[in-house]
């Protein structure tokens, strides 16, 4: 269960400390311009290393196209994306091999599979996530031929709004060997009205699963979220002018089918769990034990969580496109 | 894509005004003991007219299971289950015919489909629930087996928290001509450690899914949700003892698996739509008009989507279950 | 694992002496024209009780639509198509209740599922096939709209290929308390250049995979089928002129995507399994035991696989188009 | 649409003449020891390069692990298996770049596709079963746990059955600038009672899929296979003793699930299309023209495709095998 999307299927593959991470799309269309340049942008955005915010590990997640194009177009065949890994400390984790750090997977991995590959996470890494960033940029390249553009951005994180009170608070948690957590927003504009199908296909269904599948998310929003449980209807509808919905509190979706409105998803990022504070836990021999995850962590995954939540919103999409074209 | 799931896959059919709804199992394990009256009662929960608080629209619901069952037993067949529609004033609804409802899917199944069952809502109604509260019945049934349960509750209604509040709330609005949203919370207990698959069957993202794919449902929360953003990793981490988890910020769920803990889901619950107030709105021609949503309707849903809610919990677990039997 | 398709989605329910028999398809184009006047005719073609050569069985298998068209029109939403069973003579079944029919399904679905409904084999009877049929006729109804047609025809019953030669044999066999097998061809012309997918979604592989899942068919040729093992390349090659392809040995597929030559396919059938000869067989108790089948069989299911053939072949091609939309 | 099965989900990717070929395996249950050792015979006895026989082509297509297995075991995680294709000629094919070869698939990509990797076939080549191969050989490793093994060998190439016949014939035939088609059989020993689901999940119509789905395939038979359609009744129906079923007409599979006998395939190999005679074809611009397929090819694809359908047989049975365990 590592594929995304049933006309645009992504598979990703490869773990945190492991030879590549990697990914197979499976669906694009042919006839498609692509090349590296259009995949390394946004695999930058989301790159460790760039600034005193982000990990320290460093990566160059050089992508390389190993199928799928043929003289610089997609042929319609599957189109394999790969990054080899290279700053790899997995000696970073032996203090910690048999512990399950709290907050992370490693206690259900190892429940789940009997096995953990448990050097920096495994598969349960957010650098699983380099596949999904690399297959997003080339949905993205396919839905800026139909004028559909997605964008995210930081709402808060831990209630503070803007950029420079933002970068304070992460260094400052950071500091203090501790982390913080956050509220993104992403909106895909352009979007033509008739996308999602009911009942199991819903567009926002299907938001909310791709934006739920990212590590550390545990909340979700369309259009305006939870503030609809306060309110009338009178007040909430999105009544109809001449020039289309005079509001937008559906967050662009009705009955699950986009409305030609922008779509606007909002998420609630959990803090990191890895801090460099001690915490109690168990290992895997069931003894309580201190614990200090050593490595080297995002003191706040709000912003490189941005271009995988872009990435997602951008992959959930294109296969509404590929789907509603059954139907014409 | 009107099924959900891919091993107790279920497929609802049916419009609110046609011959009948109902759902098709596939996948049911064979041997278990099922009859009408372990569906019933979730039915009769969810069933309109049973109060002041509900539309006054009147069916009895009465299911008829019509294969995969043979003398008491489940087979391993298909289990199709149809319920007849009764009480249907469809004249009510040749006022709005050619009138978009602002906050329903009547525009954008237009568009999609360039022809709509116009008559309450057809498939995009909530009548639609009735073959997923089935289905949830028969799944509530199989995972009773395993000791996990399934209980929904009422959080909030337009802010209102009491029982007797809600209730004078909901008829205020009623008698306003108006509707109200509100906040549901649904818990799973008896969950066993390793349910849900890593990266694109994660169980939050399944369930943040499935809540979603409900209609009026507008954001989901797994264990603190949107809380989170506003926390420390040193506060918001489940530390471990020798008994478990000291906590349960995380609603059960780790990495996308199940911890032991209580699965823990919240989702908000827009204003019903339809409302007796004037609205501004178009009509199939482009005209811009007035609109006065006759027929009979719930002024909050809150309460009946409840036995919705849980019976998609009981969906995507009782499919955790039977994949994770897989790697057994 | 009852659906059959993923973009026009039919799944089957129903026992041969349950309540009913029926299909629902997900997946269906709104706008299509569609009445039980389209659907009946091919049920008929299939329908037991029409002739000396078929089964006494009399069921007029007269279907309901009970959701996805409004007003004469399908509307996009599920299609659930019902037919009840009425003669049913489940008491012929109780000499064998504990007794495994050779040939038959009996003795897999007891393992299987250690329960079994023993009343003309339950789901493994050809009547799930009623659920198939009546798709089939929708999916032939849509396929028409593109010029595509789907023929079917006896090539041989036992050797005999006339069909003087093939009624005499079958009444024979029928007299002799035995069955007897043969082969059938199906066709579809007027399939457009380019239905089928690279690598899992071959035309060909899906068009024997249908075939094959028919229960009695033991052998799927594509083309030419085995007699290609016999030949050259020289010989098997379809060369090219300026109007199109000078022969059609490869039977309208290349590479697992149709080459706009009609598609040809070839199914063998063996002997019903129902035979009033007395046989070897097991109890569910483990002895050897004699059987005699009772009950009412067809001598040969060649004819009455025919219009099932047909609409698999409908069903796959179907699925196809659909499929192939989305890369328009 | 490159993807096979729904729990041991295999999606290949690569094209002959691209840099890579390879394959990702998800849901291979965690805990099977596996190293590049098991896999690599099956892939040395698809290579090319290793007879008179075979193409001249020479690829050492060593396998590399990128994901999925840590300290020597499978975690649960998708395997990527990556072969670097090295002895590249696409020089050769530059007289037929704008030509359809007969027999192949370059007319039904370009029609499709509107755009074609012509070297050596692109995505269509018999090079793309590396992938296959390789994920059949993890799956054979998986069954070996369970007693479960695979074999094939050819039966006849142009009516010759003999092995010093068979060799004769396909050097005359490479001598003579043609190729030959044969007949092979698989048989998988050792299955449990029980694989395989009615009704769209039949282990035979799987079988039939899978086999079918392999280039050059144009027929398959299960047990008896076409054999059945001379047969009565009384002479076909496999009788029950107390040790089991007296004979295996049935291959192995009643009402499409296993029976505890061996599992028996036969398929139709056609000859080669590649052949250096002169033949009629099409170019891309419409004109007839003669070709000559130049390049390296293999007069007689039956020997290197049994350890493909190998392969697909194992995945297909180990598909089942995890299918199975759901309901146990």
């Amino acid at each position: 269960m590592n594929t995304f999307g049933r006309n645009f299927a992504v598979t990703t593959f490869g773990e945190s400390h492991g030879p590549a991470v990697g990914v197979v799309i499976d669906g694009c269309p042919a006839q498609l311009a692509l090349s590296t340049a259009d995949i390394q942008p946004l695999l930058d955005r989301r790159r460790p290393g760039t600034s005193d915010l982000t990990t320290a590990r460093n990566e160059t997640d050089t992508v390389e196209i190993l199928s799928g194009v043929f003289e610089g177009m997609t042929t319609g065949s599957p189109i394999a994306l790969l990054v080899r890994n290279r700053d790899m400390h997995s000696g970073d984790y032996a203090a910690i091999k048999e512990k399950f750090r709290p907050g992370h997977a490693d206690f259900t991995y190892q429940e789940k599979y009997g096995i953990r590959d448990y050097r920096g996470g495994g598969r349960s890494s957010g650098r699983e996530t380099v596949g999904r960033v690399a297959a997003g940029a080339v949905a993205l390249k396919y839905l800026s031929g139909f004028g559909i553009a997605v964008t995210g951005r930081i709402i808060s994180v831990h209630g503070k709004t803007t950029t420079r009170e933002i970068e304070q608070e992460i260094l400052a948690v950071k500091n203090a060997g501790d982390s913080v957590g956050g509220i993104a927003e992403i909106v895909a504009s352009g979007c033509p009205v008739g996308l999602g199908d009911p009942v199991s296909g819903k567009l926002d269904a299907a938001l909310a699963g791709a934006m739920m599948g990212i590590g550390a998310v545990k909340g979700v929003e369309i259009g305006d979220g939870f503030a609809v449980a306060g309110r009338f209807g009178s007040e909430n509808n999105d009544q109809m002018t001449k020039t289309g919905f005079a509001s937008n509190h559906a967050g662009g979706i009705l009955g699950g089918i986009s409305s030609g409105k922008d779509i606007v998803v909002r998420i609630a990022v959990k803090p990191t769990p890895s801090i460099a504070k001690t915490q109690k836990t168990r290992d895997i021999h069931g003894n309580v034990v201190d614990i200090n995850v050593g490595g080297r962590h995002d003191p706040c995954i709000v912003p490189r969580i941005i271009p995988v939540a872009e990435a997602m919103l951008a992959l959930v999409i294109v296969d509404a496109v590929l789907e509603q074209k059954k139907y014409r």
